[in-house]
């Protein structure tokens, strides 16, 4: 490849990795249908035609941004959990793994959102659900768990605590003069109220 | 007041109410930054002379928005509840009457929204936090709740409990083709889970 294509191939690259971010904060803030393409543009600084050159759709950069959130939370998800760690330990760092990822990044937040608000794109869901069906059936397993704690019951519970974590966080970044939350602390209280009988 | 003029003032309050009744359902999907007064207009049916003759602002729709979300929400938390009945059961109770209002109510998950979304209106919580507060003490001071449990805390797992209901409420009805959650369902077997230690 010659130096000249180099240079162009690498800002190819960036214009579509801050397009991809700019459609990530407008999806986190608005939503899919609250959200045109001439927003994402405005927002990204970029003429119509360098947009439509990369994304021919909206539901192509959904798409987009529902596999690099699914990416990063897959990675911090991988991060938060040692292999043979204690598996009730490694749920509730599953959890605030997820809270934190999503204080972080808006990518990872949009995609949260994406997943219920469309059809298409690959679901957020998935980037952490399996492992916290692992986590879950080790510590049945091990006799920690009572046989009331099926594994989709308990994914449900985080699910609902990973969706009130983001319901939060989306309301502080949306409005700088609302009182912040603590929202790991938050949850991590919630996991000692619950994990009481397991934990004594 | 003559027989005219009750005519024309029912036919006001038709005309509001079905421009409150289309704006909660646009605010409930769209958000309150993703929702103009013209879709508003254009979904009510009505000329933009008829929705500023009576809303001159989106503000001030979503105000309305909010006060009867709440008014119902209030409502539905009273009956709900029975004054010297069990105060877990209570709780419960209330959360599962939640679900079932959000499942029926584009108003109420639109206050529940709005809420969250915009700094002005009737905050749609406290239309129950204080009989979930009130639930708990009662719960703490019969001995039934473990120290862990306070009302902050408990309050907070009912927030979270909430606002994931209202998001799987809300992907559903937006989306036929989406399987149905059985949103009560598992509320109630989270509610098992939690309170395992308390009902043995």
């Amino acid at each position: 490849m010659s130096g000249g294509s180099m240079v162009m191939q690498e800002r190819a690259v960036r214009t579509r990795s801050a397009l991809v971010r700019a459609a990530a904060r407008a999806f986190d803030r608005n939503g899919y249908d609250g959200t045109s393409l001439s927003q994402i543009r405005a927002a990204a600084e970029m003429s119509m035609g360098a947009l439509t050159f990369h994304f021919a759709t909206k539901g192509e950069l959904a798409d987009a941004v529902q596999d690099e959130g699914w990416i990063l939370t897959e990675a911090r998800v991988r991060d938060a959990l040692t292999p043979a760690g204690d598996p009730v330990d490694g749920l509730v760092a599953l959890t605030l793994a997820l809270a934190a990822l999503m204080e972080e990044e808006p990518m990872v937040r949009s995609a949260a959102r994406l997943t219920r608000e469309r059809a298409g794109g690959r679901a957020w869901t998935s980037a952490w659900r399996p492992a916290a069906h692992a986590l879950i059936e080790r510590a049945r397993a091990s006799g920690v768990l009572p046989p009331v704690a099926r594994p989709e019951v308990v994914a449900d519970l985080v699910s609902h605590l990973i969706v009130g974590a983001e319901a939060q966080i989306r309301a502080s970044a949306a409005d700088a003069g609302r009182p912040a939350v603590d929202v790991g602390g938050q949850l991590a209280r919630i996991w000692d109220l619950v994990l009481l009988p397991v934990r004594g």
